[in-house]
C-alpha cells in the first residue's frame, strides 16, 4: 500500500503560504514541500495552473485531493490531522471566534496589510518608479483603522485573537502583519498591544517562526543594502 | 429555566444578513429577528454599539453569546442547531470544499457584487450625485472575471458551488449576486450556467428566497418608478 502522501505548494514570500507552513511546523504533521516561486512566474506554468487554474498559493494535495485557500487549508488540516484542539476548537462558541476572526480577516487585514507591501516593494521593484506616497499614506491610515481594531476588539480582554490560547487565526494575522516587513516597515512600531501579542505568537511558534520568515528577512535585508 | 433565547439582528438590504435569514428559515431554527434599519443609521445607535462595535449587521445571541461576520455565523448556525449535514457537512474534504468558496468569497463575489450596488444605487441616493460610469463600468468587469470564475471552476462539474447539494457557500453567494438588483440591474442577464444555479439555489431554498428578497424587490421597483 502506497504511504499517505500530504503535497502543499508554497511559496515562502506569500503570507498565506507562511501561515500554511507554520501549522504544519508546529504539530509535525508529515508532508512535501514543492515551492512555486513567484518572483519567477512560476504560479503561470502549464503545470500549477493544471492543479489551479487561479494561478494562486498555497495548494495542498492531499491523496489526490486538492484544496486552495488558506482560510481552508489550515481548517482542513486541523480537522483532518487530529491536530491540538487549541489551533481550532471543536466547541462550537470557541470554534465560532476563530471563523469570526478568519471572515474578517479577509477584508480587513489581508487587503490592507498586503497593499502596503504592494506599493512600498512590489510595484517599484517590478517598474521601476518611485513608491506612490499618496496612495501609500492613504494604505497605510486603512491599515491603522484595521490595527485599532484589532487591539481594542479581538484584543481587548484576552492575550490572542481568538481567546487564552493560539489559533490558526493568530497565524493567518500574523503572517499579514509582518509582511511590510520586507520593505523595512514595522507596522507594529506605535502599537505595545499589538507587539506583544505578535511576542506570545512568536514564543508559541518557537523557531518555525523565523524560519518560515528567513525569506522575508532577506528581502528587508537586500532592499536595506539597495538605500 | 428560562428557554433558550436566539436573536438575529438583521436588515434584509443587507446582502449577509438575508443569507443568515435563509438559513434559519429553511432549517426552521426558533429565533427572535431584531431589525436594525440601516438607512435610519440604527447600527450607529448606543444600544446596537454596544452590541457591535464594529456597527455592523449581522449580528447573532445565543443565550448571551454575541456573534458577528455572517460567515461564521451560517457555520455556528449549521453546527450548533444540528441541521441537515448538506448545508455545512462534517466529512473533512466537503466541508474543506466549503471553506475555500467562503474563503474566495471574501474577497471576490462580496466586494465586486457590492461595489456595483454601492455606485449604481447607494452613492447617488445618498448624494444626489448621478451614477460615475467609469467607476461602474470598471466594477462591472472586476465582477465579471469574478463570475466566469464562478461559472469556469466552482461550477464547472457541479449543481452548487460546492457540490451536488446545496451549502451555506450558495447562500452567501446568491445574496450578494441579487443586490445589484436593487437597481434594476441583472448581473446574471448573459450568462446561463450561473442563472440555472441560481433556480436552483432558488428551488432549494423555496417560499423563504422571496420573502428574504422582498425589500429588495421593492427598491428595484421604487429606483424603476424614478426612472
Amino acid at each position: 500500500m502506497a504511504a499517505r502522501l500530504l503535497e502543499v505548494y508554497l511559496d515562502l514570500l506569500s503570507q498565506p503560504c507562511r501561515a500554511v507552513s507554520l501549522l504544519l511546523g508546529c504539530t509535525s504533521i508529515p508532508h512535501t514541500v514543492r515551492t512555486v516561486a513567484l518572483r519567477r512566474g512560476e504560479q503561470r506554468s502549464p503545470e500549477f495552473t493544471k492543479l489551479n487554474p487561479m494561478q494562486k498559493v498555497p495548494v495542498l494535495v492531499d491523496n489526490g485531493f486538492v484544496l486552495k485557500e488558506s482560510d481552508a487549508i489550515l481548517k482542513y488540516l486541523a480537522s483532518k490531522y487530529d491536530v491540538p484542539d487549541h489551533w481550532y476548537p471543536r466547541q462550537p462558541e470557541k470554534r465560532a471566534r476563530v471563523d469570526e476572526y478568519t471572515a474578517w480577516h479577509h477584508s480587513n487585514t489581508r487587503p490592507h496589510a498586503a497593499k502596503v507591501f504592494i506599493l512600498e516593494v512590489l510595484l517599484p521593484t517590478q517598474t521601476g518608479s518611485p513608491v506612490d506616497e499618496g496612495r501609500l499614506s492613504r494604505a497605510l491610515s486603512e491599515l491603522d483603522d484595521t490595527l485599532v481594531k484589532m487591539e481594542s476588539m479581538f484584543l481587548r480582554r484576552q492575550p490572542f485573537l481568538c481567546g487564552d490560547d493560539i489559533t490558526l487565526a493568530d497565524l493567518l494575522a500574523v503572517c499579514e502583519l509582518m509582511q511590510p516587513l520586507g520593505g523595512g516597515r514595522d507596522v507594529l512600531k506605535d502599537r505595545p498591544p499589538l507587539q506583544r501579542w505578535r511576542s506570545r505568537v512568536q514564543a508559541a511558534v518557537g523557531e518555525h517562526f523565523d524560519r518560515a520568515h528567513a525569506v522575508l528577512y532577506a528581502l528587508r535585508d537586500r532592499q536595506r543594502a539597495r538605500l
